[in-house]
């Protein structure tokens, strides 16, 4: 397979970072995911709030230019002939917005972790901002980008399950069952409502729940009944939602979501019943779905397997039965991310199949959910319109 | 292993059906059940509403004595010295009520299907009235009787999780994913409101979430908010329902249950997190049980293997690695409902695991459940409290 | 459904059952097996090698008539209006074969456990005798009697899979993983090669595997390769084998097949492939069927569920995902052979797929393969044709 | 966590490729795992057999210096001061022993594809000229990069498993049950014996068979009884193998490898029995790992989890419950490599665990591995010692 990045621009894109610096998760997560299908060189970062650690940094990482301060990289950037041509934010949820603005504000075009960011009239303000211009922004809701999240999606997309009448997400991690350190001694920023937002549940992992359900069903609740509930003794933040949802077909669905489950490790799963069949994913088995319909076997579809959609072919790179992870998946909306930038500098027709990247939209629509639970919850579950909250 | 039945007594004990005729699901379960581990004889039945073919079909099911209604066979078995011992009851919900009275009032012991009724206040009439009394009544919340979920009991009991915080159970049938033949002639009295009840999701399966959850935790909520709703187009029943709960010590929970999941089986699915660790069950691998606990290696218990509860193992008959599925489960209640009848008649103590079984207040508690989720819907998902309901 | 014993009979089958008295195992698997689906009941049986416990134990378990000796009760029973229709043996393998003659010498039906006998001249003798009567004789190969067993037979013998190129079979316990108490003090006969034949393995459960093979392939190896072993240190007898099979068709397979793996359970597994696709079946999930086409998604069949063969809808008597175990899958067996003898009795034509129990040439075969294996493994695993042991 | 080449080096190791044009799959793998974890960078390379398509591939592919052929690329890279410090070899099979000679006379360390020739004197030529010189050399042997299979390997060594006992490793894919298109026009190498070597299934799968047993469990059986076959009708080569094994601790094993099962994925699984206990593993879901140890619960692992032994921990890279796949257990090797390698150029001691990698005497011991089959399977299945194939 040739490459297309090369082929089309005679080079890789370029790639900036902010934020992600040693001790990060997920710095590596996006480094290593923008260059394993070799459409990306990391060419520039700022890996610290500390502007001198940040330069070091940078330099201790191998990459080429380190920066003192996100402003500071984009406007030298913004300067330079071979200046990056993508950022991706992965700081605290509080500064994506202004980091995302000045990015555009340069042309640059963006990947930004999940929450957009913490508060909705950013979020629409953000929304507007960049599509009034050709700046191409990605939301890392990375299990969008798993192949056979991709193939739910197709499947109903096309109708073969009929119309959408149930959808359950559920997410229960286990890594905050009991107070933490960093709780403790307030150095986890994810804790800090200033610094992650209004409620760690529904920012943290919430926001994935919601968009993998629309996503792959490719609705949105119109209202929403929730709880929020701190479940550890001690812990100021929530750690628990249950949502009830309604859609505007009369379908019903449910999230039950946690990080304070007990001895559960990841636990993201999906289901979706239409009126003709259903489908079933847990990302903890990513390289499968099964999907049933009425009056035929359950099929247990595979990664690189018969029967799949071109949907999900496109984003498979391994043959059959070699399983691909949180890596690759995260790798797709990189590659997505540069097609369409490609399509974009090249003047070539998109493949609508690379839209399928979370964009700007749906990252201001995971905030607009944010906002509508916190007010149902606030109201003792009365149901609420997420449109009245968007 | 001497079959503590005949030692005590010298013979088996009796049953008799009412209701299970040819054509029912339920009937050859009950009565397969009642004579899996030699504890029971089918001696006598009502295997109709129509009074002839009840006679009828006795002889053709080789049942001794085949009587043409309930009240007939009531009346006549109570004045043989031989006369059976047990009565269950498999007839349409609406008439458990006037049948469990009848047989309490003349002696008999009570297996009754769920829910005990469609009326809480006849619900706490039978409970009134049995613990005024020396019957036994054991209600048919048949998941109950799986070993792996009495180890779950009994891990809980034992305190190895730590304080329950959440409990999910979903219950996820697809039979009824569209409109039936029956359902459109209204020959299924399972539809009927009059027969049913006023839920048909809530008093059909329901009732067994409920119970499981409760059984499992030896927690009832103390409030729930629900959302009731007819899915299926052209559909009167409710055939989903999503339950928010919330419990005295602060845990939280939830119901997913429906019957029109297109291309489901049964899926009826429990899960528990405690301050210490998880537990999760799934029916359709009845013979397996998850456990986590923090900082610990995920445990897969296994049915008959080791590392289990006496809870589990007394109710557990044939070696590790072969299964045992529905009918052995309903046969435990069938056995724990001997083993108390049996220290009764012969005055030795009761082994208190045989008390595992559901009760006359668990099959009431089942009714409050759904009376207070109705109430819930109607009042648009404003949290109820299930005392206020009991 | 109306009951097709009764109908035809106006009686339910007798049933005689020598051995498996209050100790053992696999008495109350045959006993519940015969009456779980109401077409047997026990009338009659020898309960201990020791007459005077013998006649104990059959009053104490509730079996009206109780015998001293087999030949007590085979000439008594011949005598009788009322006496049995079908004996069941279940004694230490050595017995068998004096106990089936006599059987059929006085015209009873016979359900034998396996294996048939010990040696091959006393295998074919039976065969001989058997076919020459009109006593209908099935072999308690148990695990045959699974609906998605069934299903998978169906499979194949439709050609859907093509034709079979290969067969795994792998049988992996793990209760003779150290010494056992009865195996140092003697006291168990299934270690007792006088008792429980030339090789403990293969008797036990090698020829388990190898009816599974060849009941769901309809193909015999044509010749074998086999490893023998005793890997617990101090055990006498053989608990390991490896076997690699070919076939007459070209076709390869493999047995791995030991009770000597630690922590194992029960590890009863088949795969086999065709020229189309493949399968594969755990006897630990037995309601599961997986099925592989070439080019299409895998299948999972669920017992009960949608696309299976009338083989295997026949067998499975519960609702889909109502789980269905070791008890009901032997109790096909028993239902099977009522069919066959209802048919012989009435003079009516029998069902194709009642023959699908294990006959008594099934069980010679399981003699001879045990005597091929252990003729291959005595000449230090050099091919042996399995015709050449028959 | 800081980079540790960076931290030693002051820059990545840089690597030159061989072989893994476009239409390769293992190109795209070696490339990306050698970079996805910052250790190393592709700074040259040679992309086809094709000298002038060689260096236009690299062109595209963005591979800054391109050479012509293997021979141009070690003379020059050998010359440079920024030359390569390892060299990866993925070129056909019988290409491996002159290319990796270059290397190593040239003083690279080397990267090299299983199997690593296709005859033993090669591969013995190869082992004696490594371990004479100050090169380290790894053999892809990828599975045993992931991290619970070094966990099973840890539990194995650490004896808590006791004696190992039984080990059985299948391998069964399916992509080859058909005669594919370039089987029939000749143009796929992997059927060519005189490029892939003497046997299909034993050189391209069942070496990673042989190799993964041998790493878990620290044994090499002594003898071996090995059927080869080819299934499918019109191959020549073959795609089956039935292998039966004995340790010299009287231990037992088999493999059952296949290319040709119609349907399989990928099917590479391993199971282990010690005197105390066993573990089971399966590529196909391979963040997980079964431990059962007599008397005691099964254990389920999962990758990140608690109770992980450190040679796990150290090559899983994110948090418990993301999945990482066979890219990532491909980079492990490189990892390792990467670490002995700086431990050698800074004079460091090497963390032990980093030793793990297989190195040349693996690589010379699957090829011994592959004459010994054969040689057996052209004895008819006679038992052969590997050591008289070594």
């Amino acid at each position: 397979m040739t490459n297309p990045v090369i082929k089309a621009l005679g080079r890789k894109l370029r790639l900036g970072v902010i934020g992600g610096g040693p001790s990060s998760f997920i710095g590596i997560v996006h480094r290593g995911a923008s260059t394993l299908e070799e459409y990306y060189e990391v060419s520039a970062g700022v890996l610290s709030s500390n502007p001198e650690k940040s330069v070091e940094h940078a330099r201790e990482m191998g990459i080429e230019r380190g920066y003192a301060t996100a402003q500071d990289m984009i406007l030298a950037e913004a300067n330079r002939d071979d200046g990056v041509d993508v950022i991706a934010i992965m700081t605290p949820n509080n500064s994506h917005y202004s980091i995302a603005c000045m990015a555009a504000d340069h042309g640059f075009h963006i990947m930004c972790e999940k929450p957009l960011t913490n508060d909705l009239d950013e979020a629409m303000a953000l929304v507007y901002k960049i599509q009034a211009s050709s700046v191409e922004c990605c939301v890392a809701y990375a299990y969008s980008g798993y192949p056979m999240v991709r193939e739910a999606r197709a499947i109903i997309e096309a109708g073969e399950l009929g119309e959408v009448r149930m959808v359950q997400c559920d997410y229960v991690q286990g890594h905050l069952a009991e107070l933490t350190d960093s709780e403790k001694t307030n150095t986890n920023w994810h804790m800090d409502p200033a610094m992650a937002g209004p409620s760690l549940i529904l920012g943290d992992i919430g926001t994935h729940c919601y968009h993998l359900a629309s996503f792959v069903t490719g609705m949105v609740p119109a209202e929403l009944s929730a709880d929020l509930a701190s479940i550890v003794p001690g812990r100021e933040a929530d750690d628990y939602t249950g949502i009830l949802t309604r859609y505007k077909n009369n379908a019903r669905g449910s999230f039950f979501i946690t990080q304070a489950a007990a001895g559960a490790d990841h636990g993201l799963y999906l289901r979706v019943f239409g009126s003709k069949g259903g489908l079933e994913w847990h990302q903890e088995q990513p390289n499968q779905l099964l999907v049933r319909r009425i009056g035929q076997p359950t099929q247990l579809l595979q990664k690189g397997g018969p029967g799949l959609h071109e949907a999900a072919n496109r984003v498979s790179r391994i043959a059959v039965g070699h399983p691909e992870g949180y890596r690759e998946a995260f790798a797709n909306l990189y590659t997505d991310l540069a097609e369409v930038i490609i399509a974009q500098k090249t003047g070539v027709k998109e493949n609508p199949l690379a839209r399928y990247f979370p964009d700007i939209q749906d990252g201001a629509q995971g905030v607009a959910f944010v906002r509508a639970a916190i007010n149902s919850h606030q109201k003792n579950g009365e149901w609420v319109s997420l449109a009245s909250n968007a």
